[in-house]
């Protein structure tokens, strides 16, 4: 606990630094995540835009350039590879950009070198003597000896035409405009750029990661099931007849299939239907009580079907496009292997029994949680470490990670990097609904996307600000959200005892809002809304017990769903978080707008929060909340045609005030794809 | 160039990390820099409040303290001090904070250390417990055990009494509820805090850097003077000469004294008068052109006496109350003995001859200046800095440095680490007119104060940005303004041809919206306002030549700056940048409000912008711009005395609006001190 005596780290005699004669100080380097320490994330395909300060004393020209290490592939021979070279671009005082694509998953890092550039300074002033009239006779001799000593750097193919710059440049026996004519040639100042001297150059002293997933870490929408469910005539259901659903789920449009835990199911302090303490005889438990004498987290609970019978499940859900998301849950039951085999990995009280889980005065007494700070932390992390290793081996790559903020972070912070080491192409959900700070911990840790707040935000003001907060940087660079109206864990008070018209209006806030979002199913599509008395949960729980559900029902909202879906698909805009909110006359109907960076599509979605009323007012599309008019999607000089693709009705704006009307009876909002109208009204373009 | 594997430093079997157990992170720890990189600067006495998120897994309770390592005086020896330790208190989720005065001069250092608080985490939920009429036998056990843990880590005077307690708490002879009464104790929370369980503490890994300087860095009145022109008929005045000006100088209130450089000065191609480019015979050259046969920066001008006569001139300075403040400019005439002594310094050209400043197509011949590219930086960084070290042994604690930013900044950062190591009692003014981040960068440096825009920024809502922008965090943690009206390199627009009323204006705004402020004299309070033609400059600047000064002149501003320096000698408030601007409905009335935050002094200053005529408007107080209700000075349910330190009026405001009318003819502002009203007319307080 002795602090340095220094800060700065070097101390040669008089302390002089190792480098003296670096000139360039680099500061305010983006995107950048805590200097450093964590990844900033980015979607395959992104462009990244670098940004950097660099510094200088005086008036010299400044040269940089930014380095780009690419992500090795898993097992790929660690010998250095040449980070690419991306030239710098001076758009402000002191002030630099580059751009690159990240093209592969995985970590990429980046930095800053910079220098000051003899011969781009040597040049402008050469220029501005020759405007002034000035003798330069000595200023081509210098100009001479840096071409002379950039031809000494340059590989053969370019050292001939230095050298002969250099020679021109040198030649007293030529006029001074023609040596000035070679000295500010276009090609010359193409080779010396790329021959800069670097000897005296700063480099930035830290690698800044991005961490780069595939595109579904940015865009998905999931679907939950418990595959329990699905058995005939109230029979537990299996992998087999979970599989029948496929073909329903696919219908709808979702690309993710979320299983709760699917291992076997403890019977110690087992609970009963909603919650029971007690379980009776034919009681399933919950899928999150996990670990019987069947086996733990590696284990397929035999009522389900064989490990087997998963693979096959697996494979036929990636058939209809559906990718397999397992529900991680690190911790016990009583009865779980681990309890026998590794007592060191857990808790003990005073009076010899295992401390089972409590957030006092509730008590969890059918959970043992795992103890992070035991003695043995080390054989438990690689343990748990592995379970995550097992299914990713057998082709599973997203996981929703079950209450990750009662698990120690530097926990996940060192699993996730193992892992994704391995499997760049691992996606993780936290589901973590706790704290603000501790679910973005979390994100930082290397979850990519996270369980958020919109369960709980219901006016048009909570949602702009919440959505705001989390679309936002630096929040948007590491914290991906996942909106979902519902879970098995929660059925939020606007949904109770509610009707078609919230349920329509819920979907349509978390798949526009969030480019991620998912629903629990059936439950959500046929509009079940019945809660347990005094809880914020459903009756007749699927966590405890078996449900039917009728899914062939006229009044579900599968066409909705699919058609929303399908909007998502066919929308770039939707599938990313930039989002701009609007300013109405009237607070019950919600406004904004997305659009992609990558393509022109621009998206205006306009809803009614009111469930029970029709609600209409006018939007002010010239005033983008917080934000610069640069954000304008409409104006009175650009007149848009809005392409509501819910109803796939067309409207006119003609200038920046547009009026709505909506009513919940007949849809929830409209959702418009914007273009931007031409000179004549036949003729459209996608809005920009 | 070739990045790590990996961002995380760590790399045992399996990756694991050497301490697995530590469940809190650190995070967005301040007041910091550049995560540590330069220090953040305050003044000895000021509080010092420190802020972390502290962010644990799940539900426990967190402790955590302060670390806080407090300077070693120079020489003093490396042993190391254990650092002082302050508890760290929950001020919102996850948000913790602590405070210490600092109360000396130099670098100081804190860090924070958090950990998972077993015992209270422990003594919550017991009496939840209790609350929910649990049986708590074995909690009371766990108690027991945690408290005997501690008691084996205490010091011999504590540990008796958590023994004691640890064997009450564990009596299962005695109630639950009297061994409940045992834990939940003060003292003995008290004491388990003290012996808290560090052992899987987290520490930040940084030591975070606080520079503390001596008061005069945030507060401080210069007055520039070129001692030669103190001479008595038109002769070269010399140290004797100028001191005979000391008491008039104190007259007026000013802390600093600040000469133009004092060294020999240059023959070849010396300047003449008005920056001819050749002088003629009897022109005295440029003080900033150093270096003649009689010496270079570490001698004296021969005319201006010995250094014996400048240590006795000093002496005096310092007894009429004025600090002297030198001139350092790192820069050399060809005539300078470096020049022959130290070749290596110098770029040379290719026709043999040595590199003068140029900023093409300007050319200052008289100038060489060092190449801190050179191969012999080593040998140069050190030469440098003994000047300073040379004008330290002589008593000089203040130097203004001549353009900072044409030297290498980590030359800066450098010399003046060691040399604040040695002296944490110099204060360094860095002249750069330059761009906004490379003044940053000096500042960052090590600077203690900064010349800045204050000249240029003319009308209000300039100002007001201008303001705004310096004098907020993160600027404000780092950068101390200094505003100078005029100095002998800038007239600027509207002082020139101007009148008494500018003048009076420019002193006021300068001398209350910024703690630092100066002047050069005599020219400033004689308001000499003719500038050379085509230039924003005097003419017959000083800096050619002698100048004669009739500081007697009736017209003199003298008793207004007398008036101005006593004022802010009486209020704390002006000794401060901590500001808030109020919204007028008279553009020409600047109106702005300062408090001290270590005393009940508020200031409000109203200024007429306009020198010509009378100007007269509302002032609202309620509506501080960019500020929170909080910082309001008053309202209607805080009537104020507001009373006009400028001409000893004093008025009442009602409410929250102000009425205000100015006559430039009269007075440039009102200074009033606020203080509040209370219930009675005849009962004031100083208003908080």
């Amino acid at each position: 606990m002795t602090p340095p005596s220094s800060v700065q780290g070097a101390s040669a005699p008089h302390g002089l630094p190792a480098r003296g004669r670096e000139r360039v100080i680099i500061e305010a380097v983006s995107p950048v995540l805590d200097a450093g320490a964590y990844a900033v994330k980015r979607v395959i395909g992104d462009e990244v835009t670098v940004h950097a300060d660099l510094i200088a004393d005086g008036h010299d020209v400044v040269g940089g350039e930014l380095l780009v290490q690419r992500p090795r592939a898993p097992g790929e021979a660690a010998a250095p590879v040449a980070p690419r070279a991306y030239v710098l671009e001076a758009i402000a005082n002191d002030r630099y950009s580059a751009r690159f694509i990240v093209d592969a998953i995985g970590k990429w890092q980046f930095t800053i070198r910079a220098w000051v550039d003899h011969y781009a300074s040597f040049r402008r002033g050469l220029l501005r003597k020759l405007d002034a009239a000035q003798d330069v006779q000595v200023d081509l001799l210098i100009g001479a000896e840096l071409v002379a000593a950039a031809a000494a750097r340059a590989t053969a193919a370019d050292r001939a035409a230095l050298q002969s710059s250099a020679a021109a440049l040198g030649d007293r026996s030529a006029s001074p405009s023609e040596r000035a004519r070679v000295a500010c040639a276009g090609e010359l100042a193409t080779l010396m750029a790329r021959y800069a001297d670097r000897e005296s150059a700063t480099t930035h002293p830290a690698w800044l990661p991005i961490w780069v997933d595939r595109e579904r870490a940015r865009t998905s929408a999931w679907y939950e099931l418990f595959p329990r469910s699905t058995g005939a005539d109230g029979r537990h259901g299996t992998f087999e007849t979970a599989a029948a659903k496929l073909p329903y789920i696919a219908a709808m449009g979702f690309d993710v299939l979320y299983l709760p835990p699917i291992h076997p199911i403890g019977h110690t302090f087992r609970k009963g239907r909603n919650n029971e303490p007690t379980a009776t005889s034919g009681d399933v438990g919950s899928p999150w009580a996990i670990g019987s004498q069947d086996g733990g987290h590696k284990s397929v609970h035999p009522e389900l079907g064989t490990l087997d019978d998963f693979d096959e499940f697996r494979a036929r859900a990636s058939r209809h496009g559906l990718e397999l998301a397992l529900d991680i849950a690190l911790q016990v039951t009583p009865d779980h292997p681990y309890v026998k085999e590794h007592p060191e990995w857990f808790k003990r009280r005073p009076d010899g029994t295992i401390q089972y889980a409590e957030n006092p005065p509730k008590k969890y007494q059918d959970i043992y949680p795992f103890d992070f700070e035991c003695e043995a932390w080390q054989s438990l992390w690689i343990e748990l470490k592995s379970i995550f290793e097992f299914w990713l081996a057998r082709g599973v790559r997203i996981f929703r990670v079950d209450n990750p903020h009662t698990k120690s972070i530097p926990f996940w912070r060192w699993c996730i990097a193992e892992l994704t080491a391995q499997h760049p192409d691992m996606l993780l959900l936290a589901e973590a609904f706790t704290r603000p700070k501790l679910m973005y911990a979390l994100a930082k840790a290397g979850f990519s996307q996270s369980y958020t707040y919109f369960t709980w935000r219901h006016t048009g003001h909570e949602l702009i600000e919440y959505v705001r907060e989390i679309t936002a940087p630096p929040i948007s660079d590491f914290f991906r959200p996942n909106f979902w109206p519902n879970t098995p864990d929660i059925l939020p008070e606007h949904l109770q005892y509610a009707g078609r018209a919230a349920f329509a209006l819920r979907l349509v806030l978390a798949a526009t809002l969030s480019s991620n979002y998912g629903v629990y199913g059936p439950a959500f599509e046929l509009m079940d809304n019945v809660p347990r008395a005094g809880v914020e949960e459903y009756v007749d729980n699927e966590k405890y017990q078996l449900r039917t559900w009728d899914i062939n029902r006229p009044d579900s909202l599968l066409p909705l769903i699919a058609r929303i879906n399908q909007i998502r698909k066919d929308n770039r805009a939707l599938q990313h978080n930039d989002i701009v909110f609007y300013e109405t006359d009237n607070p019950m109907l919600l406004c904004f707008a997305k659009r992609a960076p990558e393509v022109e599509n621009t998206m205006l979605v306009v809803a009614n929060m009111d469930v029970h009323s029709p609600q209409a007012g006018w939007i002010d599309l010239d005033a983008p909340l917080g934000s610069t008019p640069a954000r304008r999607v409409a104006s009175s000089e650009h007149p848009v045609q809005l392409h509501d693709l819910l109803s796939d009705a067309r409207y006119f704006s003609e200038g920046h005030r547009l009026f709505v009307r909506l009513d919940p009876n007949s849809a929830p909002a409209h959702i418009f794809r914007l273009r931007r109208r031409a000179r004549t009204e036949h003729d459209f373009d996608y809005f920009v």
